[in-house]
């Protein structure tokens, strides 16, 4: 398939070239990198939401829940799913598998799992290259889930607008993951299965929480500090309380698009993606890991005892730098 | 304290020296840097493990068995928690917090909880670091707890030599997140709550998944290919299991040892770490976060509509190049 068929294709949220394309970023290298330059002008329409949370709270079933509600109004739906305990990536059972085959067979969703970019790329990368896809294809909502733990799925959080945090009653740490990154990333909270006991519990531990943060929260500068962090209670697998997270979900972009509060986060987000491709950049300079592996020994041999990884780094670096420069003169 | 104090601190096993190097590496920075330079030479004696798992699997009571019983064969251990989710991270339920006190009252243990390193660095080098201080501290191990999801985590599980996964029967998808990550670092599977249903078939699952996996396991060229990565059961609230896996550990570094496996990994682990320092080399050169999204907005203006990440970055790229090379000409 040609740049431009793909193209088409995803303007005409063609299911095959949304597939395509999705698998194309996911490799990462020269193609991918002309797809997303093509797709600029293109993206920036869709709401972006991002759903995350430990593993085993329900974020799928939350996830699944409103994208029903968002159909039966009448939009589109696309879900991008990075996270690898995620039902709709392929590690379902079988009741999840039979509750979501309505959903895959709607033309008017689209639902694509990803794995892990490997090679130069990263997860977070390719799961913001892949939202730019679905946004462009001109889906009403994006969402994207992600198993939020580490910094990469933290990263890859950030490749929307709202951030949706879920968590449950039950796991016993789950508030104490929820203090490690979760905090400053959610605009909105969703305790899951309020049906179990402790959910009340997880429901004002959290509120605690976040008015003990207090101003603590947010990335510094997006201007989102007036939204106060709602903590919703819902029973997703019940469909219980999901009116409210949508009815949230509107009220914090209305809120994003009155302060001016989208455009920094979109500003910080692409700032963010910059700095992967920089990552990713300087690594290619240096051969990739191996390349590195072996510029690494070079620093070693002739470093010396002085042989830290601080003082080795910047013995590589000087070396890249220096490289560059006489390819810039000769 | 001045710097050769702590180090002297550091080497009669002070915990006051041990917690404020720790601090320092957390903190990052200029005196971080001094201090791990000065650490070169001394380090490379204990045995370093990593206990690595999604939250809930008890792998701080793994941890802590597993320190129980290096403690009563005579050998001192250090633990460093950078799961949030651990009970030695302050997150113990109380019955938590009773067991361990036996632990923490131990002058042959030192434990130590970290938090997420941010500014420019990055849990993952902050782990690292740490590594080295209770290494250089002279403890027979060294065992690093990490919650293994993220990329970031799972660097930060690349801190040692020997890595252990942890899962549980019953968390439902447990095996497959094991698949994301897990699978390509563990050195050695423990199925933790053996004593609940479904044990036996998390085990056979694991079993077959390592079979098919098979040369596809571990990093490229780490030499450890001859390693049958063994997957045990143990109940280790109830202390069952516990020596098999203590052997197992015993085991795998012989393995490496006599396949010069040890060397391989370490190489890569400093490459690893120079990785992160040239990324964290990168963002200050550009005047960190926020001089990175001013650059962005800057090439952002000149570039126009052709303004993707990809040739943002490149642009921000030859700009701080430039920048680096007048500095060195003028």
């Amino acid at each position: 398939m040609s740049l431009e068929s793909l193209l088409e294709g995803i303007a005409a949220r063609e299911p095959r070239a949304l597939g395509r394309a999705i698998s194309l970023v996911e490799r990462g290298g020269e193609a991918a990198e002309k797809l997303i330059g093509r797709l600029r002008g293109r993206t920036g329409r869709a709401r972006l939401v991002g759903v995350t949370g430990p593993p085993g709270v329900g974020k799928s079933t939350l996830v699944e829940g409103l994208a029903r509600l968002e159909r039966a109004a009448g939009r589109t739906v696309a879900v991008l799913a990075v996270d690898p305990t995620s039902p709709f990536t392929g590690g379902a059972l079988l009741g999840d598998r039979l509750r979501m085959q309505a959903l895959y067979t709607d033309p008017g969703v689209f639902i694509r799992s990803m794995a892990t970019r490997g090679a130069l790329g990263g997860l977070a990368a390719a799961a913001h290259d892949a939202v730019d896809v679905l946004d462009a294809a001109g889906f009403d909502l994006v969402l994207v889930e992600t198993v939020g733990v580490g910094q990469d799925e933290v990263d890859a959080a950030r490749a929307v607008d709202t951030v949706v945090v879920v968590l449950a009653p039950g796991l016993g740490d789950d508030v104490q993951a929820a203090k490690a990154g979760l905090l400053e990333i959610a605009d909105l909270f969703v305790v899951n299965k309020a049906d179990l006991e402790g959910a009340d519990r997880a429901v004002k531990d959290l509120r605690s929480m976040l008015s003990m943060a207090g101003e603590a929260r947010g990335f510094a500068g997006d201007g989102a500090e007036g939204w106060d962090v709602p903590v919703l209670a819902v029973a997703a697998s019940r469909g219980e309380g999901l009116e409210a997270v949508d009815a949230a979900l509107g009220a914090h972009r209305r809120h994003l698009d009155s302060t001016g509060a989208l455009a920094g986060r979109r500003r910080q987000r692409l700032a963010l993606r910059v700095e992967g491709v920089l990552h990713a950049r300087l690594l290619a300079e240096a051969g990739g890991r191996a390349g590195l592996e072996a510029l690494v020994r070079e620093a070693e041999t002739e470093a010396g005892a002085e042989a830290d990884p601080y003082r080795l780094a910047d013995r590589v670096f000087r070396g890249l730098v220096e490289r560059r420069r006489e390819e810039v003169a000769g």
